[in-house]
């Protein structure tokens, strides 16, 4: 690998612009000879044109916005232009290219960044119109990147530390897919995975978590950049952090470069060190930058962060050489990049022979491959058990481990997890192998006790595309531990499946810490996510296959600890009822008086409510409020034809079941530290009571 | 300071035992002499017989409950004998003494670590009984340690990584309260706060922010003892976990040691060393221990984190030397601790001595103290301004930050701050200093990008008691990182303040990601937490004046990024209607025909509405849902006489008005970015829509 080290000479010869680590004893220098210190960057007038012209484009659209934040892309756009002008590998004309390198803007506040770049690099959809249109109604150029909405945006970004995350999971992504795919022949996946990312990202903890892990499973395709800017939007970053970035990254596993990030030879020679070094690491590579280069005004201070620029939007353009026309690229720009585009389709031309040659020799894993990323699913409804034996007890969870089993089987992208509770929210796929830095294969995910990293990681994997069916588990209480995660998945429509167990005060003796009373009622509110609330093992199995027929948006399974009864009734009836989100599991046999109207742990309840009340009652199971509500009126009127006669129970917040009955028996306090029984009695929550509400009615 | 150098000389000494950073080109090695390596546990047979008595007290609960965590009151049980008996300053007789150490079991599931030695020690509450009641309805030995459940509990623990937060929190309380009370005379302040925490809490993200920030903020009266047993529930934590934890420490200011967990002696020079030395760093005590120690069959093994020790209860009490008879403890133990309690209540008193001889030099300051500790409030209501000029434009978080600051001027005890967004939440008190490594005494906290940092911290301060009155800053759809936090405040009854601003699509041009649709009602279902979305400035008003008041639950504010009107009406009729939860904005003139329920910005919409509908429709304002509730029947009657003439209207999810209105408008799908105006049409909430909703009844 001569290469490397002609690379890595450079680096150790030109100190000021590059070093590699901040202690030669804690750095595995590379093996170098001193005769290669030059320039790799190829058209640097180009590439140096090309920034500028950025960061008037930065500049024409937050000034017509008067909103938006200038700081990072003028203080990136060099960078910008090493990666998308040079260094990274990707097709303006295939966005979802498989062996794309992946780049995540981690800083969603610098969206001008990205829609400047790909634009310039030659995304058709960015259009010179849609730049100019920045945050504007019915725009593509949001305020922060909305990957739903922009061809070129991986990740929708912006709530801060989720794009590292999101990179996290891209790397394993591309590390599992690389493990599956590539053979000796063919090497289907080595691309690489690019974030760009701020103080704001590094401060917060998710992105601690996903740091710690992508150290501690040597996920070496990742490449983090940090814009170093020495600002936050406060004050100076100096105001609020003083901890050594390098040293906590070394400590972490990871591998540090620091550059000046307008030095386009030293970002290049840095980028090529991270992507080609074999070292089991993950690297940062520090970017000292001056946020808001290009307006001297306000670089290098916290006022460049957002758009206190605009007032020098004229003075600043014509600093930076650019002529009186708003959203100005030059023909020369133009026409470097559509040279490069044709450089970069040549290796997408070429990838594509390989894939197809990869493909006539590997026709079956071709299929698998090509089917998950179709979203093609088996006939799930055949391979997953039915529950048959009513009154079994078996906890939800449990059901869930069972229903999991042929999931795996039959679906060599579906992957599994857990944030250190395999043990207990019994998600784990047997056979399947676990995933670690010595399996990439593996498909069993120990995120250690990280649950924000979890949320953020598999996001990155659902962001990836590939195919990647992606499920994880906690305990429903510390769902609010990842909910910055959960909103991005379901703002960004993600599939993904979270296995939420220990319901409500079922817990028992854990306590008010870890009974969630509150919690489902916040996640029902969330737009975009389905929460499924299943009553026994077969609604279970009737979840876990809505969770992988829905591709759109995200399903939350939440699972009991505790045994639950199966529910007397057809289990066909009960499965496709689950499926419309509420079915009538008991249905009255005299003229109609009563619904009692339930979810999970309180649908036996409602039955034994019911059949104490006598034949005029209805049991309404609704395990799944979002689906119940997307059917039509008229069969929402067929289950709960009349308010004025409904009760509803659930061990939770009551507030939102009105809609659907008149009145609501619930838990609207802390939980208690005892055991379940105790606090289902202490708190009401008995076949009695509903007995009571019901008449009451 | 011999002393200190004394104990110096012994870790060195000791190297096996006890090691002072890993590099010693690392760390500034104390300056020693050679000549005194002597033990300094005054009793150890003593300690560790009460150690192992101990570890009966864990096993003989959490066998009778079937249900609980061995693995670290076992594991560290030793380090409990050296803090209980010997080195931590407390008393049990008054276990809310100002001056007195602060544990904290951030480490939740080991709280049978607690409940044996506040029982040891001589926490009178904590009787046999009720140790050996644990888990059980009724006890005040929860699951999870719960401050308002039991006496000498500091915090209420469980959910991961939140203690070590709560520690830093009490670190910035004690250090602000000694550089608000000390003086150069009397030393008021003095005390450390102690943090026991295991491998989960450090893989949080949440202490990693904490972390950061103490190690910034140069907190050395802060002293986390991590319980390294190399075990997580799951898996050896070798499985998920590989960083270097002291070197990461070190990179973020921490002073580091490593001890063996069950060398008592080692313990105490650690423990020592942290409190005496003043090198503005907070210490990490790495113990090195053997998780579950005591029961061989699975000491060492991740089966000893939890019950799975149940069956090996008496062969373990055998081993450990203890008699027949469950949850002994031994008469020479009890009296060595009556005896250490003593000697604490010799402190105690000579404490109570000097602050009577400060409070008589320091009247007014004393007297403040006091009134803040009582919870005395001034009389807001006059001092703060009433907005009477109806129509003037005004944003809410810039009426918060009007009102926030007699505020600030009135009460000393009361401190603010935000995560980097002072500018944007406005809610900078004047006047009244930053706190800050070099001004512990100032008031406005620079909590950098630690969204679930700042909860935590937040809530240690609330904690810490003394009389801070405590509020914090984020955006509004940045709660969600911090939910984990303001779920604790709220179990626990702090009374905390939120002020989350950039409500609702209002947001505007940052588009969905920052728009909170869904967030109010997440808010609203957790209980025991006031959510106030007040409609103009005057009942920001009268919400801050709320939060105050309020002093056994957390208040959020829901604050508006753009103007909002200030609403006609008696300025004295819409702050008391505030503190009522909900009041009758605009009376009917003629008889009854519809209600507009609305809170926030859309009130004016309702106002606007019902002035256009004509005479006989009412505006009923709602800023606060929960005050409402808690309201007689008779009020809420009359004020909502009817739901089926009501409308309700409010920017975010609908589902949970169906309660007090028959048709709600509102916003079920996520945002968009554009200027808030546009979003308002697109999103259909409009006067228009909202007369014809109201039509439609």
């Amino acid at each position: 690998m001569l290469y490397k080290t002609c690379v890595a000479v450079a680096f150790l010869a030109g100190a000021d612009a590059f070093q590699v680590g901040s202690l030669a004893s804690r750095v595995n220098a590379p093996k170098v000879s001193m005769a290669m210190a030059e320039a790799v960057v190829a058209s640097p007038v180009a590439l140096a044109k090309a920034a500028d012209e950025a960061r008037g484009l930065a500049i024409d659209s937050i000034s017509k916005a008067h909103s938006g934040h200038m700081g990072l892309p003028l203080g990136c756009a060099d960078i910008g232009a090493v990666l998308f002008g040079q260094e990274m590998v990707y097709n303006p004309a295939d966005p979802k290219w498989l062996n794309r390198d992946r780049f995540v803007l981690s800083a969603g506040h610098g969206s001008m960044f990205l829609y400047s770049w790909l634009h310039i690099a030659g995304y058709e959809a960015l259009t010179k119109e849609e730049v100019s249109n920045f945050r504007a109604l019915g725009s593509i150029t949001p305020g922060h990147p909305e990957n739903f909405m922009t061809p070129g945006v991986e990740c929708t970004t912006g709530p801060l530390g989720q794009g590292i995350g999101n990179g996290v999971g891209m790397a394993c992504a591309a590390k599992m897919m690389a493990a599956k795919l590539n053979t000796a022949k063919h090497t289907i996946i080595d691309h690489h995975v690019v974030v760009l990312c701020g103080d704001g990202c590094l401060q917060e903890g998710v992105a601690n978590e996903a740091v710690a892990f992508a150290g501690h499973e040597k996920l070496d395709n990742l490449i983090l950049m940090y814009d170093s800017n020495g600002v936050t939007l406060d004050k100076m970053a100096e105001h609020t952090q003083s901890e050594d970035v390098q040293m906590r990254f070394e400590a972490q596993g990871w591998e540090v470069l620091t550059v000046d990030g307008h030095d386009m030879d030293a970002i290049t020679k840095a980028y090529r060190y991270a992507k080609d070094s074999d070292n089991g690491k993950p690297t940062l590579i520090v970017c000292k930058t001056i946020i808001g280069k290009g307006i001297d005004e306000i670089a290098g201070t916290c006022a460049a962060h957002g758009e206190a620029g605009v007032k020098y939007q004229d003075s600043a353009r014509e600093a930076l050489g650019l002529p009186k026309e708003k959203w100005y690229v030059s023909p020369e720009t133009y026409s470097f990049f559509a040279n490069h585009k044709k450089e970069l389709v040549g290796k997408y031309d070429k990838w594509m022979a390989t894939y197809n040659a990869w493909k006539g020799e590997n026709a079956a894993l071709a299929q698998s491959l090509e089917d998950a990323i179709a979203g093609k699913v088996p006939d799930l409804d055949k391979l997953i058990p039915t529950y048959k034996e009513a009154g079994k007890g078996i906890a939800t969870r449990n059901a869930g481990a069972e229903v999991l089993q042929p999931i795996a089987q039959s679906m060599p992208f579906y992957v599994s997890g857990s944030a250190d509770l395999h043990g207990s929210n019994k998600n784990y796929m047997k056979g399947v192998g676990d995933f670690s830095k010595s399996n990439y294969a593996g498909r069993n995910f120990y995120y250690g006790i990280r649950e924000h990293g979890m949320g953020a990681i598999m996001n990155g994997m659902a962001f990836y595309g590939g195919g990647l069916r992606v499920s994880g588990s906690t305990f429903l209480v510390f769902s609010n531990y990842m909910m910055g995660s959960v909103r991005v998945a379901a703002l960004s429509g993600l599939p993904v499946k979270y296995i939420w167990t220990h319901d409500s005060i079922g817990v028992g003796e854990d306590g008010p810490t870890h009974q969630p009373v509150e919690v489902i009622a916040g996640l029902r509110a969330m737009p975009n996510l389905d929460v499924m609330r299943p009553a026994d093992a077969e609604e279970t199995a009737a979840a876990y296959i809505h969770s992988i027929i829905t591709q759109d948006r995200p399903t939350a399974m939440i699972l009991s600890r505790q045994d639950l009864p199966v529910l007397a009734g057809e289990p066909a009836m009960k499965r496709e009822g689950t499926w419309k989100g509420g079915y009538v599991l008991v249905k009255e046999t005299a003229p109609l008086t009563h619904i009692i109207l339930a979810t999970g742990s309180e649908v036996m309840l409602a039955v034994e409510a019911a059949k104490k009340l006598g034949p005029s009652v209805r049991v309404v199971s609704m395990p799944c409020v979002e689906v119940f509500e997307r059917q039509s009126e008229a069969y929402k009127n067929e289950v709960l034809p009349n308010r004025e006669i409904t009760v509803a129970c659930e061990a939770g917040y009551t507030g939102a079941w009105y809609k659907f009955a008149k009145k609501v028996l619930g838990v609207d306090t802390f939980g208690i530290s005892a055991p379940a029984k105790f606090i289902f009695e202490e708190k009401g929550i008995t076949v009695e009571n509903l007995m009571n509400v019901a008449k009451s009615l």
